[in-house]
């Protein structure tokens, strides 16, 4: 099997981004322990996954800087690290993001200013055949790290591919760049993993997916309280104790903290926090609320308090509170490495549509219509375990697409 | 099916007991909420379990107070609740404990002198049979609640029955209360639940068991800072964070932490809590500590801090800390109706030894010998819902067992 | 001396107020340690002060209920102990609540309907002499403890006397009700204090307080993590650690937690916190956030979460973390019993105007024009031991004001 | 004025000693700013101190590494910062300790081996002299961070000068190496601090220090829980919010924190922790707790957590959580540094024996006999403020000692 895996990430300058750059450069060079991927432990190692070493990133960006300046930026990696693989992230520059609009976009950033969607489209499509034939790779995976985007809801464009496709032709400005993307992903074959709380489960896309072939997994990675909280949760349920209130605030101050200061992102990613726990608990908490503050000091470092009220035995009250102080991007990136290595393995083997496997590494996993989404990380890790056990067996006959077959009409 | 279960606890007049005993009374008159069972909830309504208004509750213990009294000394449930309940509680006074050795026991005591071992079992069975007469019982649970015994270990006087009654006729120190009463109930045929750390897993009375057909289920209830450990250790372990240490204090100011500030007993608990964590991560925790202290302006309601570090990926650092403002009886209560109800239901159905499936409901679980103890909660509880499947389609061959068969010998 | 003190409350039914209520009815009875006020402590007992059990309270409330039903209902005493005061708390009724405007109240609420300012302030005049009249009172304090207002400025109206009157007289909308009954205070020469964040400094009633010869101490009382606020900054700037960010957030159940989900309102409140940490470390804390959330089930057990950043030699960083589990009326009340007291002695000792040296009771405590606020919590009680001793000296000249200088005019 | 300032430091090669003599490198060439030392905070600048670019640091080590060596073993500095004062740091090499009996030493340390005491005496008092030489010094200050001992009491042998010298003469074991190098302080006329929490207030000394015209400070650097701890107290005694218990522990994992598991050692540290509490609250804390517990994941960084529970009005409980997530010797190092300048200040300024005004950086700061230790963070705080006030009007007088006046015979 050729074995050269391209990454093209939206959004590749961001904290997440360079920090599965650069862990994977430190890794070839085993400058740090394997650590954070199920990939890389004995329930990963026994799937047929394309070796780390075989992993290029590139991707699309509104920064210019090369990845080695974007690393330093974001103070994620300590920098007697990041020097060591100084002159393979230099080499990393992103690609011009597109946009149709020149009048709300400073001319300084890393833009393509394009006439239409199809345009836009075309681009993009064109970056990936770039970047595929400069890397001679054998298959990309598509990775949405894209920041948050303004709340948005299904409409009636979203709801069929012909709505979407004669979206795409008017510039409907309903299309949100994830959209776009996912789009791409589905023309060109390419597993797609949307790692942020952005609206890209539409029927119209989700069809599509299945219909071109392509594996999709997602939204909006899994790391810290929302973790937490679909561990604890299961727990409380067995155990009869029941949630009377469960508080959440989150402090960060690193550029997606800053983007979340803005009411209508941070509606996208509470909303996406929130509806966790009435599925696992399978009541409705009355006082569940998650608070989302940038807060500069901390930086990359996120910290998540909690604070669960519980009530028991003869309804007697007890609390719990807990304080993770953890780092965004060093939760995030190994799940990202994760979800790459296991989306292209599924597309091998011949998966389709939503992977509803891969639910544990996301807050808001997708779900097939009909289906509720999966919440219980436990369960989810079932689910996840079945997939491979049966996977193992299956997976003599998976094998890459031939070339031919990369584009979807 | 007759159906009058009589719960014979060792230690009565403490604070799960009493707790046990005031809750049963509250749910008999609907002044509480029936919450925290699992045996109340779906899971456990579809076996074929003893209702909780058929279940009487006595036993032994070294204070005189009646079971009203005890439960205002204790302080855990609120005064206007045991007040609604006053009659039915100060109709409950403790059995006189049995003892060996007059010298180190005050005469004030609640205690009956007895010459030998064999006199000491002899009075214990007849404590039983007297209680179960005058309630006019079916059957009876046999529940361990006595207060810390000092650390031991397995010795060779615990290997085999046959040593083991050596020991009996000869007076072996070694031979502790709690295995005693785990010898009556063998010998009578009663489940016995060991809702405490010390030490009743031995050789001797595992196979002892076996043979007389009797349910057991121990050892110390998984109620507070465990049960979340053996929660968030799973999920450390599946995300392959790694746990660089995990720093456990507790602060209690009830009995048992007066008793837990004795060094030897304090071993006893705190052994009984440091093995969860690395069975369920699979490598040895350098830093586990697990501490202990007795702090009386707590009272009953227990805190337990906890502080985990992690490093997850390129080894960076990150820190989880845990404070659970929990109530010790709160929680450990309904286990016990919990395990009373679930060990009457085996025995019905034809279970004996060790019942691993209970597992979740213990801190060190009973495990058959070659089988290593089961920590993860989840895993715990996945065994549990496979036993209750089992049993539902079982269930209906079990039955209650003849009068006759009730002494093993 | 004749020593029956009344206070009149505005916003009696509140829990802060209802708690003091209790407490005085309470500690007249023994029933409860006299514990949480300075003035039963050595520096206040030295003073000329009115015996708690000299206290008559009585207020207006937009809320009917007796002070037994209200107490009850905010769940902040005991039952058992509100139980022992039932007799005296049933009879304390509030008196209605004046208003200008039908259209925006309720009928249901306990309110007398005004058609000008003047007639108001003559309806409150009366309500305080027919209490006094009542209670065979010698003299009276006033207490702000009304709540949360809309968040308002200093404007034109509120500059001088006459434009204040003129205000009075055009019923101008800017007059709030905490102002209205300020100025009552004023003309009636009662001592006033208001322990709301509610806007009652301004230059004309400052100013008019003192030309009536009232003392006057306000705004916001220092109760819990403000309290803390001002007690660990101090030490930071001794010790030169720099204060990089400070996140305080806080979750409380009562009514005053549901008032503060009103923006407006939240401002008030907010502004009233956010001033103090400048101030005492002299420099701007770039990162200095206050949060308030309406959280159900913790009551008025309000809980305060802290987060401080601060970075000390070398620039290193370093954390703390405070979580501070009190409650709301049980640090409040008994403040308003020291200030009623200290106030009460400051008028017949001959103070007038702002009592700086009361400032240790407040968040945004009153100051001089010219003067800055004072928040550091010791050099405020460097202020308040330095004015004991100097009235000790001066005390025995001071004397309970003839009955004809009652009104100011 | 001569002005070079030599430091001798017992116990140089220790994490507080490595991070004094790197800070002021970093200082004297900016790369970091001078934080965290009154000494340069507008209180300490008005004094005529000696320029930290002055100061030259050097002292005794079991250990043979260099300061750079050192330094980085205990990574308290981030290592970019280390390696910018590489040369500076490798030339401070520590010099040999001395020891009376070979027998429990490992033959690789850095040790000298004495017949006597008085041999080693005079050991140390030649280092001294020729660091003095070497480095053309005006003046010295020896301050004491040496490792904790063992517990110990006031004996007879500590009781008079004659007493203590007699057992100098027959090497009474009973003599630390703490009061060792404290007595050739008092023989040379150097300033003493000891910032460690060892025996050195015993009455020959401190009678000595004074005969000698010593200043002497200490004991014990008050840095993390106890700065809090007495920081917070003074708040509860002004609120008479009663302390019902105070749980404080600590994790650390240096050095110090392994040698506190020596239980003898924790002894020492512990009982200098708790005296603080009694004191400023003026009452006896029963439950006052203070543990320290060796836990190797966080290194120099210690953290601090503490409960307190408080009980206010009508006798309700509340609770604070603290928890101080500080590093031990960033916060002890700018300490040692203000204590340097300003012993070597009051020796010049006349000063002799116990300096009380020093109180504020000390856990048990020495006070004369019939005096109580003074705790309370403010008020310590406070008797500085006057000192500096009062040696402002006098300090015209001071001058350096002319060089004969260096030996007190």
């Amino acid at each position: 099997m050729n074995n050269r895996l391209g990454v093209c990430v939206i959004g590749s300058n961001g904290a997440v981004a360079t920090t599965a750059i650069a862990g994977i450069e430190l890794m070839k060079k085993n400058l740090v322990p394997r650590r954070g991927m199920i990939t890389e432990r004995e329930l990963g190692k026994v799937l047929d996954l394309v070796p780390i070493d075989s992993i290029v990133i590139g991707g699309w960006d509104l920064r210019s800087d090369n990845a080695y300046e974007a690393a330093l930026h974001h103070g994620v990696i300590q920098r007697h690290l990041i020097d060591q693989v100084k002159q393979e992230l230099m080499q990393v520059r992103p690609w011009a993001a597109t946009t149709l609009n020149k009048s709300h976009r400073s001319q300084e950033q890393n833009l393509v200013l394009k006439k239409s969607i199809r345009e836009e489209l075309k681009h993009i499509e064109q970056d990936i055949q770039k970047f595929k034939a400069l890397h001679q790779l054998d298959r990309i995976v598509l990775v949405n790290l894209i920041s948050v985007e303004k709340f948005s809801i299904v409409e009636d464009v979203h709801a069929t591919i012909e709505a979407f496709e004669k979206g795409l032709d008017s510039d409907d400005e309903r299309i949100s760049p994830s959209m776009k993307y996912l789009y791409v992903a589905c023309k060109m074959q390419i597993p797609f993993v949307n790692f942020t709380p952005n609206l890209t489960k539409i029927p119209a896309l989700e069809h599509f997916s299945e219909k071109c072939g392509i594996p999709i997994a997602g939204e909006d990675g899994k790391t810290g309280q929302t973790l937490i909280k679909t561990v604890l949760a299961p727990m409380f349920a067995i155990r009869d104790l029941q949630v009377d209130g469960w508080f959440s605030t989150n402090i960060l101050g690193n550029n997606d903290g800053l983007i979340l200061n803005d009411p209508s992102s941070n509606k996208t990613k509470v909303m996406s926090k929130e509806k966790v726990l009435d599925s696992i608990l399978g009541y409705k908490v009355d006082n569940h609320q998650v608070h989302i503050h940038y807060y500069k000091p901390r930086g990359d470092a996120k910290e998540a308090w909690d604070n669960i009220d519980v009530s028991g035995f003869l309804g007697e009250n007890m609390q719990i509170k807990i304080d993770f102080l953890c780092k965004d991007s060093i939760l995030a990136a190994p799940l990202v490495i994760d979800l790459v290595r296991l989306l292209d393995f599924a597309k091998r083997n011949g998966e389709a549509g939503i992977q509803r496997q891969f639910s544990f590494f996301f807050k808001a996993p997708y779900h097939a219509e009909g289906e509720a989404a999966l919440h219980d990380f436990f369960k989810q890790y079932d689910l996840f375990k079945n997939w491979v056990q049966k996977s193992l067996m299956s997976s003599k006959k998976a094998k890459a697409p031939s070339k031919e077959e990369l584009v979807c009409r």
